[in-house]
Formats: structure tokens, sequence, C-alpha cells
């Protein structure tokens, strides 16, 4: 980038508007933007619940005439396509006069792919691209996971949550586990909940937890996702069955997945490898014996355990622990960072 | 204290003294001393392996002459008691002259038990004890844990030690248990063992693993502490045998006891409520199904489960984690503060 650490820094900005719609855009990519003239932020957007307005747009029509001859800051490539619900960015950035277009991301989507940037640069407007191995995409991708995964694997980003005592126990063997974690951290699952636009258990979890699986977080409650129950029975009212985990692929408006157990569904996703961050909650608690939190997922030797997790980020929420872990997938991270064009 | 921050600092410099014998000084305390003429260091010592020299009397050794008017700081009251094996060392501070005595903590030992500091006070000697509430006196009564253990409730100061995956297993259903955590949280596993007197492992573990459970760390392959196994049968040559966890009070000049297992004899230790100290390592991988950490520990509700581990420590041994959580045991906390005296 010509301009490194203030593009980085405002791309951050944006990475961080970008997060306020994640779980509620797909099929939609939730992108955020911010428009800079003379080191003043003049218009911010973010992508809308639904998927439109586009963040480009919403931070457009936020800056005005103040547009022209301005710095867009944008977390991926502005489309190039026109649909029934609005008109291409790159169109609206080129008629609203920026002079500069800094982005930290190609769009994978064909009908964009680079003409996005080909449409800004052939009138005039300066393109800057964040470095593919750099940082800043790895956060864009990171943000945009959802809609990465969902282009290049074909189904949704899947977080699998986890919440045992420090032997690996979800519950007694009587079954009681209410509760294992603290406030703090069941207050944080109820966050990552409406993060994501379902959420999925076993039949086994549904028939004996009845869990409610919504966002009970003041000024959240309307951003509850929807309820899918992994079982090849028909499902109770108000939820969605999928028989098997591959069935993901076919879940329409669905880019972000939060598995919530139990052991034999976690176990299930675990041995489809079809797990892609992992959210571990820990209470410094022993239970010995009790319920393990994941069955067999299909381990042959301890070799093919390893180098499979990497950890991202840890926190304390009250006494509890909670840490994520990311699959490590070398051949898909190339096919995401489009390394190969 | 009267010159607090002076003071409790050279106070953390014996307690890194004291450490260099914890576990090989029992039935002793580990205890570290300097001592301070103006501000420079004149002497500085710590129990020798075998409980004697003890460390004032090292320290003086090293002074001579210097510690005539000078400050001796050590982590546990001047002992009162002449033995055949040396003087006491309240006495030998008085003909050593020196002016100042800072202690960290008073010793429970009936023999010396508030007589050590009477008998310098009679000589004309300051002395200051640090606030039995403060950091200072619990950094103490950590580092002396064996002694105090020994002291407070009739037998050794218990480490269980787990090392598992991330979902609790301790080894593939196959019994495959090599290796889950890596190369240095396995050095550091030795790095405990040269620290306990002994180490104890199940039966079971000694027939499946035949763990040599010894120390090999260079400069430490002399370290290696004595091997017990929990059984009723008859032990191997070089190993002694308790029936029972109870049976820990018996071991003669062990005040530091490192439990390594299996998951039936750390269940027995936390259900008998003889672990102290809880040191788990944890490789950032899933396992599912497989052997888990812990056996049945009797506990009957969740609610009892919570409030008994405080998260001590921990930090990254390459891509393994180490917790240390240490038992919060309400009434003998006070009664080894000697808060009741």
């Amino acid at each position: 980038m010509t301009r490194g650490d203030d593009d980085a820094g405002w791309l951050r900005a944006a990475l961080t508007l970008a997060g306020r719609t994640r779980g509620r855009t797909a099929p939609n990519p939730n992108v955020g933007c911010v428009i800079v003239r003379d080191g003043r932020v003049v218009g911010h957007g973010w992508t809308q619940p639904g998927g439109r307005p586009h963040a480009e747009a919403m931070a457009l029509a936020q800056a005005g005439a103040a547009a022209r001859g301005a710095t867009c800051h944008v977390t991926l490539e502005p489309c190039a396509h026109v649909s029934a619900r609005g008109p291409a960015c790159s169109d609206l950035l080129v008629t609203a006069g920026v002079a500069h277009v800094v982005a930290a991301l190609e769009d994978p989507d064909p009908r964009t792919a680079g003409a996005g940037f080909a449409r800004l640069r052939a009138a005039g407007i300066a393109v800057t691209i964040a470095p593919p191995t750099g940082p800043v995409a790895a956060a864009a991708r990171a943000s945009m996971a959802g809609f990465l995964t969902r282009r290049a694997a074909g189904r949704p980003h899947v977080t699998l949550k986890l919440a045992t005592s420090l032997d690996g126990a979800i519950a007694l063997a009587s079954g009681e586990s209410r509760w294992i974690t603290g406030a703090a951290a069941r207050a944080h699952v109820h966050l990552e909940r409406s993060r994501h636009e379902a959420i999925l258990v076993g039949r086994g979890t549904l028939d004996t937890d009845a869990p409610r699986l919504d966002v009970r977080l003041p000024g959240l409650v309307t951003r509850s996702p929807r309820r899918i129950v992994l079982t090849s029975a028909a499902p109770p009212a108000g939820w969605t069955a999928i028989a098997t985990p591959a069935a993901i692929a076919g879940l329409e408006d669905v880019d972000h997945l939060f598995v919530e157990g139990g052991a034999r569904t976690a176990a299930a996703f675990l041995a489809a490898d079809l797990v892609d961050r992992l959210l571990l909650y820990r209470a410094p608690i022993l239970i010995g014996g009790g319920v393990r939190a994941l069955g067999d997922i299909g381990l042959d030797a301890l070799a093919a355990a390893h180098g499979r997790w990497r950890a991202v980020d840890a926190r304390m929420l009250g006494s509890d622990r909670v840490e994520v872990y990311e699959r490590e997938r070398v051949a898909s991270a190339a096919a995401i960072t489009g390394a190969t064009r």
C-alpha cells in the first residue's frame, strides 16, 4: 500500500463497522466503508441487515458532495454488478467523483472478481489493494469468513461452541449442566449467537434441554438466529431440520452457523471436518466422570490430531476463560486469498 | 513493615533463594536468607539439601564480620531449638551482632513458634514480621507449602498433574498417549518433578506405561524423586507402595508429592480432597472419545464443584498452555497464617 499506515488504520476502522451486521447479511458479505477527505471522515457505512444498501452506498449518501476528491476505504472490492435492489457500488463511486479507493480484499464473487477495480481505474480513480499476505487482508478475511467460506467451500462458516469443566465435562453423569460457566461467559455466548444467521443443536440436546437458543441481551433480543436441529425426524415448530452435517451446504441465507452441541453433534461436525472455529469456554471446576464434551471423532493416531487448531484469541470472563481456535486449512486458505489468480 | 518496599524486595530475593531446594529439605522447611548492610548484600543462603545447614547459617558464614549491624531478611522465623546437627539460628544471629531481622512468616514448629523472635528481641535486635495478610507472607506460604501443609494437616502438599487435549482426554481409546503435549511442556514436567520429594502413579499406569518418572534435564538428573505407587499389592523393586491416598501422611521425609495419574488415581486423590495444587497442561488438539483425565470424584451437584479452585498462574509452553490452580481452603488457610495466635 502506498500510504501504508494511514490506509491500514482506516481499513481497520472500516472492519469494525463491518462487524456490526456480521451474521445478518447472508448471502451478501458484511462490508464496512470509511470515506476520508483531508484527514476527516466525511462518510461511513456498513452493509445493512438483509444485504442492502451496501456499505459504500450508505457512506456515499452520508458524504454527499464531500465525496468528490475523497479517499474511500472499503473492506471488499466495490461490486460491479447492477441488481434489482440497487446500482453497482463501483458506478456510485465513479459518479461521486472519489479520487482514490483503498480496499482490503478482492471480491471472489464472479460477477465482480476484479471488474469493480477495473471500472474504477477506467474512470481515472486510483486503486490500492492491501497485500493479500498482510495483516489487514487477514483481518478482512476473518471479518467476512461467512461470505468467503460460502464462496470457497459452498457451505456456511461453522463455529463450534463447547462449555466445559477443566477436565472436559459438559454435565454431571446425572445430566445436570446448569451452570458450568458463569453469567459473563453465558452473556458472551449470547453475543456470539447474535453474530450467526443460524444455531444448530442435536436432537438429543433439543429433547433433553429444550434450549431456547435465543439472544437475551439488552438491545439484542431481536437478533435471535434461526434454529436448526440435526435429526432425520420432523423438527418441532419453529425449527429447521437437517439430517447430516454436510446438509448445512443447503441452508439458504446462512453463512455463519453456530453449533452448540451436544457431544454427538459436536463430534459429527468434527468428524466431517466441518468446524472452522472452536469457541471453548472453560470453568475452573473439576467434574470427574460425567458427560464428556465430545464423542468419537474418528481419530486413529495422535499425530493426526496435531497441527489442526491455531489459538487466535483468549480472554477471561469472570473466573471462566474463553479460548478461540481456528482450523488450519492450508489448501482452502490459498483458495480464499486468491493467490493463484 | 517499617521500611516496606525495601524489606519486601529483599524478602522476595530470599524467597527466590528458598526455591532452590524446594523438594529436597523435608522434614525441614526450605528457607532463604539475604543479609544486607548499607544497601549491599553481604551474605545470602538457603536451606541445604537434607535440611542443614540452615539458610541463616550459610548466609552468616558468608558475611563474616560484615554481619555486625546488618539487616537479615529471612523467609521464616529463625529457629530457637538447638539440634545435634547445629546451633539455633536465632543464637547465631545474636552472636553475629545483626541489628535487625526481617522475616516473612512465624515458624509454626512448636519448638520455635515465636521463641526465635523473642530471643532476638531479648538481645536488642529489632524484629519486623511481614503482615500475615499481605502479599509477601502469601508468597512465603506458597514457597514453604510442603513444610506448612505437613505442620497444619500432617501430610505432604500434593500437586496433581494432568496433561490433556482441549476436550479433556489423556489418551486415545487405544491407549496411545505419546505425545499429547510438546517438548517444552514435557521439560516443564521434569522441572516440576525435581521440586518434589516423591512422585506417585497408580498401579494401572505403572503396568501400562512403565513410566520412568525421573528428571531428564541437563544438570538435574540427580534430582529424580522417590517413586511411589498406589496399590495394595507389593511394589516393584525401587518403588514404595501405599494402599490409599490417605496413607501419604505416613510417607517419611516427603513434604511435596507429585501425583501423575492415571485417571483413577487422580480421581481417588480428588475424591479424598487431598489435592492442593492442580497443574494442568493442555495441548491445542481434540481427541474425542478416548481416555478421560478423571474418573468419578464423587461429585453430587454442580454447585459443590464451584469455588474450590483458584487460578494462580498460567503460561504458554510452545503451543501448549500450563495452568496452575490452588485448592481454596478457608479453614486451613487460617490455621496456616496463624491468624488466631
